[in-house]
């Protein structure tokens, strides 16, 4: 039944990045032609933005060594999906495409920088600004992630004012949205609300921002309703929740897409995401990983057992 | 991190069901000493209520068939838990162990009424009466459970003033408490804050409802920030999620006490449990019944592989 609640945005984007962030996270090495077809079938599915791929080492990610493989296979349909670059030869290998948008990953904490960028906090944004001015001059769109928004497995709580200079510092280098990551799944509902406040008073559009929620300790679709609150209007999800495998100990699942489409739909949201299409596409999925789905909603509507 | 959010209560209640509703729902007979052990050490956690078992016939519900002997063995720690009393007869048994609290499992449609009462909606008033009100002479505290209360598999979506209309007459009856129960969870965030308004507006305060969700499409926490902002402030949960298998098609488990905990205490609101105890007992009954468990929590932070 649908029945909406007050203050809610009448409409959300999906963002999905099952294709990207969700097999990235996998063990398993998926064949190019089967990540293919999930990316197609996403997008016939009605999720407006699609994530394919990115364009990291593979040493790094082995997961998506076959990333120039996947984009030349997807061809002309491929040129409006956003992948990841690392840095400006990632940029490279984008531009060589022609693809029209590029997203960066950074960090709100200095242990992670260092780990994941091998730069200090402060150095990220050094190492990021020409690749979004040289992206910017060939007419990209360039997204900025910003990871352990809330907490980090090093430093602990994260203080709100550091996630909100790292976002700011990302948009003034020429980013045209921020995805505010929950890295390891702590967030809670008033910590949303608390860090989309801090970046409205630093004159950052809620139009400017999307939310990023993992789902390790099940708050992902809590923290979604209180970001909806607080005038957020596009999430990253993962078809599936890909990502998260169900049986791991630290399951750091991104949030399914099926859970998060069917609360939209309950509020009365519009979101233009055909369910019925992402769930087959998940159970399909799930098969070719050979584990169930970690989705509430992939495991009732898809009677694949899990 | 601790975050309030505004508007929200300073304290709730958590209302442990998983040794009754919780192991009702699983597919293994549980030894009555293990069952025991897992109620005193729900009770130490710090949860303030558990429900115990249910005096229901064991041709319906063999999982629960040592109801007695649980209660017996529990001794007079056993007296302040609530038990199910599906109708007079397991009244009467509770009455002969000198218990202080049972419930009784109403239904706010027609069909489940005839299927689980084998009564017609109407009926099933006229069944509770004597129950209730010679458990009240004996001056026990009687909760209602109201199953049904958003969708039903066989009615669809469930109106609201029928879910009111049941929900008085079993207060009019003397219950003293109804639990609003997401039997196939399907609710979403905006249906909960209709429902809690519907029953305020028919002068049922906040005080007198609890919240029972179910997380069979992953909305169990998101409903339950949204009832917190209607003003409730008991809420139904199962420890470790029990009485849902992670594999089966349809999990229908409970809200796992450990994923509320972890919403709770991130907001700043007072609950009295202590999570690690709680994590410890979920893992130990993952255990006992040769599963994982199906809270992220217990998952997280156990390392029990699931």
């Amino acid at each position: 039944m649908t029945v909406p609640a007050d203050g809610l945005p009448e409409r959300v984007t999906i963002y999905e990045v099952g294709p990207r962030d969700g097999l990235q996270n996998e063990q398993a090495i998926v064949p190019v032609e089967v990540k293919a077809e999930f990316v197609r079938r996403l997008v016939a599915a009605g999720l407006p933005i699609v994530e394919a791929t990115s364009f990291v080492h593979p040493k790094w990610v082995p997961q998506l060594a076959d990333a120039h493989l996947l984009m030349t296979e997807l061809g002309e349909a491929g040129r409006h999906l956003p992948v990841l670059v690392p840095n400006e030869r990632g940029l490279d290998r984008a531009l060589e495409l022609g693809l029209e948008h590029v997203a960066i990953f950074g960090s709100a904490t200095e242990t992670f920088a260092t780990k994941n960028l091998n730069r200090t906090f402060d150095e990220q944004f050094a190492m990021f600004e020409p690749t979004v001015a040289r992206a910017r001059e060939a007419g990209m769109d360039v997204r900025a992630y910003v990871s352990m928004c809330f907490g980090d497995p090093w430093e602990g709580a994260v203080p709100i004012e550091q996630v909100v200079a790292a976002g700011t510092r990302l948009l003034d280098l020429g980013a045209s949205q921020l995805s505010l990551g929950d890295t390891i799944g702590v967030a809670t509902a008033g910590h949303v609300k608390a860090l989309v406040s801090a970046f409205v008073d630093a004159g950052v559009g809620t139009d400017r921002l999307a939310m990023h929620f993992h789902d390790t300790y099940g708050q992902a679709l809590a923290n979604t309703f209180s970001a909806l609150q607080a005038g957020i209007t596009t999430f990253d999800a993962s078809a599936g929740g890909l990502g998260g495998c169900p049986y791991a100990r630290s399951a750091t699942g991104n949030l399914a897409t099926e859970d998060l489409v069917w609360m939209l739909t309950g509020l009365g949201i519009d979101h233009g995401v055909d369910l019925d299409a992402v769930v087959a596409t998940s159970a399909w999925m799930a098969g070719q990983l050979g584990r169930p789905s970690p989705s509430a909603v992939v495991r009732a509507l898809s009677g694949s057992a899990g």
